[in-house]
């Protein structure tokens, strides 16, 4: 029983990537799917499990498997389901941890995919040691992990910490979910896009985001364009950053964070998004909490904070207990 | 060291109501004061202890006590000082705990209010056995007390759940802590009241609040007068319980609690209050959490929620290590 390993996983609404990971958290190989490119779960798991498989053969690893760590939108840790996940085209309840489980004859535990980011944050990122903290993951929607006393909030039905699904403007932009006005709607890859199309409609000012065709204009082209001095671009960022920032002004009555962290895609735009939040926040703030909250980019690149996260709650489930390894 | 007990305080914007409390949540005593009576908290401070050590020599107990529990607004159960309290005409910083530690030759712990009114009802009330849930107090303002896996949400600064100050309405009504919209302009006496002259002015149909003195228009009145069949007078408790219940959606989406209470003078307007917030709340929740968390009137009748809290806390903080008592 040397040398153990688990899987940590991230399945978002665009991409799922896999890591195999170490007790110290080394990724020994990394998988990464489409999630979109499977119509159904069944088929993703499939294909997943089988590359899985491929891997530990190739690493001389087969039985060094002791467990699954699943981070995926809608994922609740009490019932191990996926459940009406607004980004996911799947059926309303799918039981992702039991799929997994069988599929690779290990036991599974399955967490929102931001839970998972906030978990690899604390254990291998920038909030070491923090007992009370927020992961913002900003990509095809916004999901947040809420870190309280050193353990995660999942709540009474274990989906607490749906700030995308928060009110930023009342009776504002339609959302996924069907409402009006969620942080998402504006705060995401998603709502970036269309900040920007509305942006570049509205208004005459001259900008290089109106040569580039429509399926170029992304947050990423647009941080990039708003970096080199694009004024109109500097504006859709300081239009979200202000929507973000006077947000947070509540999200830190409620839990007071010692750090919110900013994790995925659009968070790479980094300080022409973060810094009119911090001004908007510094703003809106009540007193009391002046100046006690850091906004930081997640200390982890790319995907791995939620594989690396994912992988530290299957270790912490499944595996650490058993001591003499 | 039979028979010891504590001292729980609940210190209000308005009154300051305290309790010599046992083991077993008895409470044998109580003393009520005007907080407001007293310009300076030392006043209070004075007149309360000396109060105390009366009642103390009455029950013949000069020996018994152990400790204090406070419940003030802005209380830091870090500094244990009350910092910047908006509801309360007090310096910047008051260390509270020192006070009435001095005082009485005991050792002192202080939280904020709506904390000890969220202690007292998860021991003695209606959240026994619950996880997770929130206990909302309405007076003179608007606080909450955030239980997240068995505990009290502190956050990094120790002013977790300021429920009051998150923001109903942008933009809207000036708050006493001079920004615009908090919940606490809109669900709390002040804002009730606000709301009454407002709807008295702005329309003309009959009422019997138009017969009413101005400073017998409370809460309390207006409740009479909506159970009594006064459409004016539900209408107001209408447009607050909406503004409460569709901020209430926002409030499940962080937490996802089991039940959400209400306590204090303004909750005594039960269903009057409840029953539009409870709609509102279904009608805004996002659909992962319909149907999940109970909004419900406090367990604990009167103020002695927040003195059990409060004495609760007490025993927790320096009696009940010591076993064998």
């Amino acid at each position: 029983m040397k040398n153990r390993i688990v899987i940590g996983a991230d399945i978002g609404g665009t991409n799922t990537a896999l890591g195999l990971v170490t007790e110290r958290g080394e990724i020994l190989t990394e998988v990464k799917f489409s999630t979109k490119a499977f119509e159904k779960p069944q088929g993703l798991v499939k294909a997943v499990s089988e590359e899985i498989k491929c891997r530990l053969d190739e690493i001389g690893a087969e039985n060094a498997l002791c467990g699954i760590g699943l981070g995926a939108p809608n994922g609740n840790i009490y019932s191990g389901m996926v459940e009406n996940a607004p980004n996911l085209r799947w059926p309303e309840n799918v039981d992702l941890r039991t799929m997994f489980s069988d599929a690779l004859n290990v036991p599974a535990v399955l967490t929102n995919d931001a839970n998972a980011a906030a978990i690899g944050e604390m254990i291998y990122g920038g909030a070491k040691g923090m007992k009370n903290f927020v992961v913002i993951t900003i990509g095809t929607g916004l999901g947040s992990g809420i870190v309280v006393n050193g353990d995660l909030l999942y709540g009474h039905s274990g989906f607490a910490g749906e700030m995308g699904h928060t009110i930023a403007v009342r009776d504002g932009r339609l959302c996924t979910c069907g409402r009006r006005g969620c942080l998402e709607a504006y705060v995401s890859i998603r709502g970036i896009r269309q900040t920007t199309v509305e942006v570049l409609s509205g208004r005459k000012a001259p900008s290089v985001l109106r040569d580039m065709p429509l399926d170029k204009l992304n947050p990423r082209t647009v941080a990039i364009a708003a970096q080199e001095g694009d004024d109109l671009a500097q504006e859709i960022f300081d239009y979200t950053g202000e929507i973000l920032g006077r947000h947070l002004a509540d999200t830190v009555a409620y839990l007071s964070p010692e750090a919110i962290f900013f994790y995925g895609g659009v968070s790479s735009a980094g300080d022409v998004l973060l810094g009119p939040a911090r001004r908007a926040l510094d703003a809106n703030v009540l007193g009391i909490f002046q100046g006690r909250t850091t906004l930081a980019p997640s200390a982890l690149q790319g995907r791995s904070a939620a594989i690396l996260g994912a992988a530290a709650l299957a270790w912490k489930t499944f595996c650490l207990p058993k001591k003499g390894v």
